[in-house]
């Protein structure tokens, strides 16, 4: 089987794959809002039907909240699960949408030509990447070159409450030789990427109470505890001056980068002044002995995502207030140990406590670092597809955020998972007047079309 | 003439006294609520009417905002200039009142019995007990034992606009040997107390800024900075391990107390833990090396009044915000220099600014501590004539607020000011059930009545 005709095929098709996208972009998706339930209801009849036309076994699967679809089709090759979602965000501020959200269009940019629709990137856009190729290489050459298991959600953006029970309740179903997720993106929108660490979350919201009442500071100022002073020392212990992190035990399990990695994020020469740039910041304010792919990739935080207490609206009060609030998170790398430091920051807190104030916490959830396994063969193999496909070489990258169904095919089905996507940094994911590039749909699905020879062979 | 025969007049004309004071109290006379304007001027005239009535020669006065009272009568001592408020706070929320704020009563509580109603004790009550304690001595002995000016204000719960001005333009009309203010209260509602010390008040805002717009800490966390952050280190800095204040050169001009006032002060026994006790704390939070008076009323402070930035509703998000708020208050004491201490504040937030952050303040206004000059011959006279009056040592205090008209009579007329009143720790003024004792206002009226026997000898 040739992966030029393959390729042919697709180039020469593409007005017909950009018809089924739009089919689908059309359905309101949203998985968030109960009124548009049967909508999602309809999404996942449409992958179904989809699917089936094109060879798989495929069946849509009710959960206590919006379906799964699964589908099967045999194949020469290994066993490869794909994932991907079809819900989508609300659309809300619709009065800054350019275009009715639903009614997806081809639009000529400055930066070329674009889908416009709300879920054009996230996520329908890159998930039928891979059903386009699927698609290419069936209609070439009769059959896949790999088995194939099709694994799409209707939750993801909404917390994805059904996936674990689904994926306990159907594991050797799902279980595959390896996962490949469609949700990520180009390295700064040009070089192709695979993400292989994922940073890990760890959310504390905390309440300090001292005096119980709001007490005004003529009367009880100098003699009575204030709460806020307490928290404002409390979270700003949480750093020394060098950027780390105080917390005894916080490094634990904090590895250093392979060499084969640092080198090949060096050889990112990633442009950190322009990302640092577009939101008005030019010094990296990590860890000063980190480069700046290291700070937001593969090195620890603590940050205070939100505080409050006391007299906060116009004018004036000298109150010196019962309670002060604050929502602290945590980003973990390597073997970091959520519990563990959720069990310092709070010692660190109780420490920092002066007599009459009690402290209060509240545990917003928590996950561990993902690592990717890339002595896998795979990812050398699909480093080599990517790299044909976009003619740059593609890079083994981080991403600072979490993506947690990464880290549920590892533990609850004990399979490596890879994440290759095509979204770009100004795709507007999320926003008003979302998009994705033609160029990512069509070398998107010609970069599955090589993966999958590559992963056959 | 006699005292005896004054006092003796004070208790038997008890019921009518009584009914002057209800008929003041039932004028809704809120000066910060446009809608009570013209109640307002109904208090002022009901005031011009009852001091002409005593013999007074009396005028309304207008201002820009509320009416003025100003009255004289001529008297063989001293010139004295007494000073009192007619205007009340507001009442809301009226749902916890237990009767019509302004329809007041006496009632019998297991207190004793009580004067029920919005400005019963501050200041309708308090003033009225001077203008009675002239009463009884005009009708007794046909003239007033001092030469007296009584000046009355009707915008001093809602920022006095008008005073300034008015004292400013009637300087020559206004000024006297000494001003009398009734709107204190008795020390621990038990023991007669004449402020001598009140502090100063300097506040500030700030706002910390750094990214232009919030960010995403699974993109930007690590390698943004953080406001928040940046917030906490600079307020957490205000205080070091033993509660000093931090702030080159904010201690300049802070006296330590004379030996005779920390002498009264210990004889005092100040019972702290019931003052903490009763807002749910026990250890007093301030220098380690100060006593609990000290703390609230001569030493300086610093005090976070309120603070906010970030995500602060219900559940997690992930928020790098851009910019954190904080509004901030110090209590000032002897002669420090509010402007001094306001650029050291700024000083040492700039000086924890790190690269790409900025901050903005915005000034609430400031007051330098106040006081009294207590080798004035009046001040001895004053405790003499408390003391006799209620039994216990009449107590030279601090206040741990401020009393902004003291400073003025000082600082426009020239004039020294002694601050008496009869109010209890229990009164809830500016909150729902507001009260004056009839002790405070039976003995408080006695109280003035001795005080200027004593004052014209």
């Amino acid at each position: 089987m040739t992966l030029d005709s393959v390729l042919d095929r697709i180039d020469s098709t593409l007005p017909e794959a950009l018809d089924r996208l739009m089919a689908l972009l059309r359905i309101p998706s949203i998985s968030t809002d109960p009124a548009f339930k049967s909508h999602c209801d309809s999404a996942a009849d449409w992958l179904v039907s989809d699917l089936t036309a094109l060879g798989f076994e495929a069946s849509k699967r009710p959960t206590p909240g919006h379906p799964m679809v699964v589908a099967h089709a045999p194949g020469d090759g290994p066993h490869l699960l794909f994932y991907g979602h079809y819900d989508v965000q609300p659309v809300d501020p619709l009065a800054l949408w350019d275009r009715d959200p639903f009614d997806p269009a081809i639009e000529d940019t400055d930066r070329g030509r674009v889908i416009r629709g709300r879920g054009a990137s996230d996520d329908k856009g890159q998930l039928m990447t891979f059903l386009e190729a699927c698609r290419a290489w069936k209609a070439e050459h009769g059959r896949l070159p790999c088995r194939l298991t099709i694994f799409l959600e209707g939750e993801e953006e909404s917390g994805s409450p059904s996936l674990v029970p689904f994926m306990q309740q159907n594991a050797a179903e799902l279980t595959a030789d390896l996962a490949l997720i469609c949700d990520t993106g180009l390295f700064e929108s040009r070089t192709p990427a695979i993400v292989t660490m994922l940073r890990g979350l760890l959310g504390e919201e905390l309440t300090i109470r001292g005096p119980s009442k709001d007490l005004h500071s003529g009367m009880y100022g100098g003699i009575a505890i204030n709460p806020i002073r307490v928290l404002s020392k409390a979270l700003a212990g949480l750093h020394d001056a060098s950027g780390r992190v105080t917390l005894p035990g916080f490094y634990d399990g904090v590895t250093e980068l392979p060499e084969a990695i640092r080198a090949q994020w060096q050889g990112l020469a990633f442009d950190h002044a322009r990302f640092l740039g577009d939101v008005g910041l030019s010094q990296p304010a990590g860890e000063q002995d980190r480069t700046p792919l290291e700070m937001i990739w593969s090195r620890p935080t603590a940050e205070i995502n939100g505080i409050w207490g006391g007299y906060t609206g116009e004018g004036f009060k000298t109150v010196l207030p019962a309670e002060a609030h604050a929502k602290v998170s945590f980003r973990l790398v390597g073997e970091q140990d959520p519990h563990a430091i959720r069990e310092a920051f709070r010692a660190h807190v109780r420490a920092n406590l002066p007599p009459d104030c009690t402290v209060e916490f509240h545990a917003h959830g928590n996950s561990k670092a993902g690592h990717m396994r890339i002595d896998h063969p795979a990812f050398e193999q699909a480093r080599a597809a990517l790299t044909e496909e976009w003619g740059r070489s593609a890079a083994y990258v981080g991403c600072g955020g979490s993506i947690p169904i990464a880290g549920y095919f590892q533990t609850i089905l004990g399979m490596d998972a890879m994440l290759v996507g095509f979204g770009k940094d100004d795709d507007q994911i999320h926003s008003p007047n979302e998009k994705y590039d033609l160029e990512s749909f069509h070398k998107g699905i010609r970069s599955w079309a090589r993966l999958l020879a590559k992963l056959a062979a």
